[in-house]
């Protein structure tokens, strides 16, 4: 079906267009009907389904980042653990001067650790992390969904929330400015089906 | 605005019912419009927010659930760490004969134990565990809203799936079917988030 302008659904339904305003608002902003300035409505050709995607699809790490709980490398995996459990997160990033990205480490890495029989009240951290340039990340621009993608594909908990920083060098540092979990996903989930 | 039927509709935009079918049916779906047999349509008062509410809140923890990973109480810390390894999972669930839930273990309680300084050859993993009747749990005909509302008001990983069992004593035992974390919810939003 063409585009119909307010007017001609308006007459067609014997209504004023004062009326029908609030009907035609809530059809568009679910994304069922588009609005063409000057042209009229359209049904957009989408599914609940595709709404449900386009919701999901539109928040940003900036909306549900946590605050970051970051580490030296010369820090040592006892402290880390106890860091850990004060804090109360299962991933730390590790950093150095000025806050930039090293490593990060997670509760399974330091599990396995402690297993190993080591003296971890003198092993730093920086021996065990994952070490840049093999940690991923994102940054507060990125999609949730794309964010909660790379947790799943590449079987991680949480994600560092990076800014890029041109460094004096001329190669690139990323400054650590979040942290993004399962954790913030489940609660954002959670709050999706509260509806508000 | 009153239902109106789909004859009305038809007769008001100049169109055959045939032709309105597939836009009304799309409407109905997305929980915009409501349809009352031999009554009509009406408005549902639905914003599109509450049809994202809707949707995830029609999803039950049987879609979702993984497999189960248990060991048995008499089991050491140390066998419980490598199953985690082996099995890759975050979460234990301790049963006793018959699969019956008797409690349950973290990555988190596990950590804490291998830092006591204890021999985690010979501790049980009894002696660590959340114990019964204070575990969480959920079972397949709950909402996964509701599954993940308990996971982030009590601030765990996952939950152990249950069905009730009489026991021949009259009291009631929980079997343990299936485990509900994070990383199913995570996993879902990604899956909503492609609109498929």
């Amino acid at each position: 079906m063409g585009p119909i302008t307010g007017e001609q659904i308006a007459e067609k339904l014997s209504l004023t267009r004062a009326t029908l305003r609030p009907d035609l608002a809530i059809l568009t902003m679910s994304g069922l009907l588009e609005a063409r300035p000057r042209v009229g409505y359209f049904h957009s050709g989408k599914f609940p389904h595709q709404i449900v995607a386009k919701k999901i699809q539109s928040l940003l790490v900036a909306d549900i980042k946590s605050v970051p709980i970051v580490v030296s490398e010369k820090c040592s995996v006892y402290d880390a653990v106890v860091t850990m459990f004060i804090e109360d997160v299962g991933t730390l990033f590790v950093v150095k001067e000025g806050g930039l990205l090293e490593g990060v480490i997670s509760r399974k890495d330091l599990l396995k650790t402690t297993l190993g029989g080591q003296d971890i009240q003198k092993l730093p951290v920086g021996v065990v992390m994952t070490r840049m340039p093999n940690v991923l990340f994102t940054h507060t621009e990125e999609s949730v969904w794309s964010a909660a993608w790379k947790l799943i594909t590449h079987e991680v908990d949480a994600l560092p929330v990076v800014r890029k920083v041109a460094q004096p060098d001329g190669s690139d540092g990323y400054e650590v400015v979040g942290r993004l979990s399962k954790t913030n996903i489940t609660r954002l989930f959670v709050e999706l089906g509260e509806g508000n």
